[in-house]
């Protein structure tokens, strides 16, 4: 199927003419009566044939026995039916035409072999037929009014309409955003989940919602990612049309159990792929559940925060002292006003003399609705302000429309950020707010948070710069743990260029090869059987060319003694000194793919985890960033002082090993430079150690 | 005032038999107008006098023009007057012998040096009399129906009553405690706020309600603790009689605008002196403002995680997996289910095959009452469960009380924590879970933050076993800044040894120190005028008895040429190797007192900021407590099969400085040991340098 088919099709999932309700219930209270009565309700304007053999009609509507009976092919089809007796329908269905199917059932795929097995047989069944499911509850187009789910969630007939639409892969947590947020006053657009993703996935919903005109902010809950190019595409597509994305992803402590084997693979984890993979695709990740209906809910009035400054207005001195720390503590800045501002709000609020003070507190006395929309104005103009936050205090209960009046009356005039904190309990203020298009919110913690999240997004376009494949000649390779010097020679084919060395057999040869090396040089046992040099008492360094030659006929009886393999030779190399040790890897996530892994080396910075990946492809600027990312950058860029180190040859590391993974692509399972030596500036990186395991 | 009459005087803040309003206003919608009202309202059974003399009565009761008219000394008062008047109110009322007066006005301390100037009037007129405030919203007895209050939050008369008390230092934070509290089912049994704190503060406060037999939890509301040693001495009380004490403390990122001066003082940061402050208190700190009302809501059951097992039960998968989680985030485990409860599941459930998954979905078809209830008993009773969240779902939007009737009676027979997650909005179900006693809650988050909070607190006194003073022989000691050899002969006679030196003068002596010395010395200026003596070339390494006096001669022309204070002399000093560094610190916070400090050395460890501190008084608990903080701790107890350092004599080394800084008390400015070497084991410590300050 193409592209282009699968769009189309995916349009019935919100657009149906006509909808099939098969095992439709007469009974409105059951689960299988509600799809009707929901589309009855929430004003579907299309046909709608129910289907059960055992009722005449239901809610007005002609009932029919069986889908053979129809007088069309309906354009979408609800399946009511156990997991049994789902498969015949979805079979029935594709037969008479229909373009679209959604599988509300569970005990498919995810209820072990047997449900997989009845759910492999429904997608063969589905030739061709889109299915949205199975496990799912449903989707809604709230704007158009069509709704073919059985949520709970739509007993409400007060759903405000909005621009956030949400795809979820549970139905559950689908329904309790709709839940919450139309008790909040957040407005939705479409909604849907995906389930079991027999065939429609999150990705093909985001890539839709994408391509729709009523959306405009994208909430996603993901559990895992089936397709990460999918992903991706949908993702970079949404960053191109500028419509955030912003994703809730569950199974972050669960990447602990399954920690991967190889050291630098365990520092990596798998939540920090995603992390990776979200942070490359501008994806906003939302920390707390909370944060998946709150950063929307702001990012939706489109107002973008042009700096990192905040002003807080409040009557209620405690609750803006709360505002103004957490907005701190996230990074953003409430900093004490200018002049002209200060004047302003005295000759407001009639005090003798200017307060540079923010937060701005008017007090009791300054509640009166005129002076809070000035306040809000002048905060709002004021040049050095980039977004407000208006404290509602319990003072605003005894009369919410004037206080409410009073705020929106204040941001008509601009279009920075202004968003409400609700210290009493006030549930109605913080539901009318959000319907006027104040986003309100009763925790500090969450307005520093979604201010945060509407400064102007990173944009980039990893794709036009990526290392790609090519043009690098490749010696006959083969399959296993490649030793040492193997290991090194094909990163140096790739530019990862590593100290001086030599292979030698005899202590002789040993000799000499310090001699040429000149300095202080180390011995290591060149074997791929070996994965741990040290541990055998296999690497020895600061050597002379005077005691080389004895040290490596110790190397050889203390190898023998513990029934090692042969060696397949020893390394000489030259000592590095004077550079910053780092760990440069390339790994396979079994869910993500190859990503690249960079690490401050040595034991210290491993006890503090300072590591950062990237998922391929990646370009110059990804490199950048991740040597940014680190802590020990800035030791890398001159601490203190001191002179910088090679960063400019660090970053061409990166790219090279991205490169090597990218043309190895399949073959390789894993790579590793550890430690890789960064000099002092100008004189580039050097690999003292490599590792590469080919498929 | 004895510590005895201060208690007794603050029993009249909540329970007075008489009470004066002063400036009482007839119109109960004004804030004059709200406290009579309040206390009729709530059912106040003392005597009530409200003062003003341009009315006869007020609600009912006779008004009186003036205090001199006043048939009795009342108990208490409450000051409605503004910032000019109160202090003569006070004057009148101490003068007639009220025992409490509380001043709501603001404009004092708060509001710059005129209102200082008033504030401090107030006090002195005040003659003993107890006042809480100014700036206060006054105090509330919710069970004795006793409401000194002017905050809006009373308006509500369904305010449940409960065992958690309230002291904040913010009156509209009070009010918003309350606020949401009762619309979340969460009873109070008293609250107070405390405004400028111009006699009581909230130590005085939290002392109170650990004395009070209603209060089983303290949460606080903290903008600045006036005084460490009351707090602490509360904290302290509170915790021996096992009242958990949760604290809010505001003011976490002003923390980076305070920044230190020197060096170890910024890495340490005011707020983590907070956070040492709490910690070695036992005060349980709240994260987000939420959790300041969620955890005590929690702790208020009474119910302790005897382990960190956690079941789930829910009918719906996606909120399963949000609390699971969440859980597994902050430390707390979800494992999967004995064989036994897995069966008396299946049985239940009556599903063919017991599943030992964890959370336990029952799906739609388990949500009957009969069955919840027995699942969740079955999971209390799991013996390798320690505590149960049970998922509220859609599913119980329509007959909410069965399924809040359900989750209670399964919890009845067990004491182990069990609270729900509410899945979809449903603030009725929220409120009647809380009010039943099952904590409820609308955060994933939130569920595991409680759990862990419910974990048995660590119990500790320190006093019984601090450092103490004395039995140390001390030397005169100059002002200012002590060079290198006085800080270290200062430390050395606390026990904290240096690494072997000699002060020379000449290039002679230097070579004879360095070969007395023996192996390679360093060579340091001698000054108490230079505070970096790398920085101007003071410090020399690697030196022998040949190389040392030239190098000397040299470092006097580099000094002198920098027209540096001739040098008291010059140090040489034996080489350390095969240590770790740390640098020890001792610290004052203006705000809370004296601290030590403990950190990684070297600039890497600098970058991640590994270091911990504690306030004084510590003992020997503290100082092992303080090395387990450090992340270099792993490599201290052996790393990777290496052999570890000597931490018993770093224990030794911290408690040494800890004594210093008990016995020097108010002398000592601020001492640093930098670095101070951990030797492998059995080797002791050293000190590389040392800088001590006195006043």
């Amino acid at each position: 199927m193409s592209a282009a088919t699968q769009l189309q099709s995916l349009d019935f999932l919100f657009n149906p003419r006509s909808v099939a309700i098969v095992g439709a219930s007469a009974d409105p209270n059951k689960t299988g009566g509600r799809p009707v009565n929901y589309l009855l309700k929430h004003g579907y304007a299309g046909r709608i044939y129910p289907i059960n053999p055992k009722v005449e009609a239901i809610a007005g509507l002609q009932c029919y026995a069986s889908l053979a009976d129809l007088p069309e092919a309906p354009d979408a089809a609800i399946v009511l039916l156990g997991a049994e007796r789902a498969p015949q329908a979805i079979r029935e269905l594709a037969q008479i035409g229909t373009k679209l199917a959604i599988v509300l059932a569970s005990g498919f795929g995810e209820a072990g072999a047997a449900g997989q097995e009845l759910q492999n047989r429904m997608a063969d069944s589905a030739a061709g037929m889109r299915i949205l499911g199975p496990n799912t509850i449903g989707s809604m187009d709230l704007k158009a009014g069509i709704v073919l789910s059985a949520s709970g969630a739509l007993e409400g007939d007060d759903l405000p309409i909005g621009t956030i639409s949400v795809a979820s892969q549970s139905g559950g947590i689908l329904g309790a955003l709709l839940s919450r947020g139309t008790a909040r006053g957040i407005g939705f657009a479409k909604l849907a989940s995906t389930g079991n993703e027999l065939d429609i996935d999150i990705a093909d919903l985001i890539a839709h919602y994408v391509h729709d005109r009523d959306t405009k902010v994208i909430a996603a809950y993901i559990e895992g990612i089936r397709s990460v190019r999918k992903f991706r595409e949908a993702a970079e597509l949404a960053q191109k049309a500028g419509k955030p994305l912003v994703v809730y992803k569950v199974g972050r402590s669960e990447s602990g159990a399954r920690a991967a084997v190889s050291h630098t693979g365990a520092m990596a984890g798998e939540d920090r792929v995603y992390d990776a993979l979200f942070q490359q695709t501008g994806v906003i990740r939302a920390e707390t559940f909370s944060d998946l209906l709150d950063i929307p809910a702001m990012l939706a009035t489109g107002r973008v925060m042009a700096g990192r400054n905040v002003a807080v207005l409040t009557s209620t001195g405690g609750a803006g002292s709360l505002v103004a720390d957490n907005c701190g503590i996230v990074g953003l800045d409430v900093p004490v006003l200018d002049d002209d501002t200060a004047k302003a709000l005295a000759a407001l609020l009639k005090t003798d003399e200017p307060s540079h003070a923010n937060p701005v507190d008017v007090t009791l006395a300054g509640v009166k609705p005129e002076i809070m929309t000035a306040a809000t104005e002048t905060l709002l103009n004021a040049g050095a302000v980039d977004g407000v936050v208006v404290v509602v205090g319990s003072s605003a209960l005894a009369q919410p429309e004037i206080a409410i009046g009073a705020i929106k009356n204040g941001a008509a005039k601009s279009d920075k950020p202004l968003i409400a904190y609700v210290s009493p309990n006030a549930p109605h203020i913080v539901r009318e707010l959000s319907l006027q298009g104040i986003p309100a919110y009763v925790a500090p913690e969450t307005c520093a948070t979604v201010l945060k999240a509407a400064l102007p997004a990173k944009r980039r376009d990893p794709a036009a710069e990526a290392t790609g494949t090519g043009g690098i000649a490749l010696p006959e390779l083969r399959s296993g743990v490649l030793n040492e010097a193997e290991s090194r020679d094909l990163l140096a084919r790739f530019g990862l260029a590593g100290a001086a060395q030599t292979v030698v057999d005899t202590a002789e040869e040993a000799a000499n090869a310090a001699r040429e090396l000149g300095g202080p040089v180390v011995l290591k046992v060149l074997s791929r059987h070996i994965a741990h040099k040290s541990d055998v008492g296999g690497v020895k360094v600061g050597l002379t060319d005077a005691d080389i030659g004895p040290a490596l006929d110790d190397m050889k009886r203390t190898l023998a003694a513990q029934n090692l393999p042969e060696p397949e030779g020893f390394l000489v190399q030259k000592m590095l000194k004077g550079g910053i040790e780092l760990i440069l890897g390339i790994r396979r996530d079994p869910q993500l793919g190859t990503f690249i892994l960079l690490g401050a080396g040595g034991t210290l910075a491993e006890l503090t985890d300072d590591s950062t990946i990237r998922l391929l492809p990646i370009g110059e600027s990804d490199a950048r960033e991740m040597v940014c990312d680190l802590k020990i950058s800035r030791l890398l860029n001159g601490y203190r002082g001191e002179k910088p180190y090679d960063v400019p040859a660090l970053v061409n590391a990166i790219l090279a090993a991205a490169k090597m993974a990218e043309t190895l692509d399949d073959r390789l399972v894993d790579a590793e430079v550890n430690p890789l030596f960064v000099m002092p500036e100008g004189q580039g990186v050097a690999a003292a150690d490599g590792l590469v395991v080919l498929a």
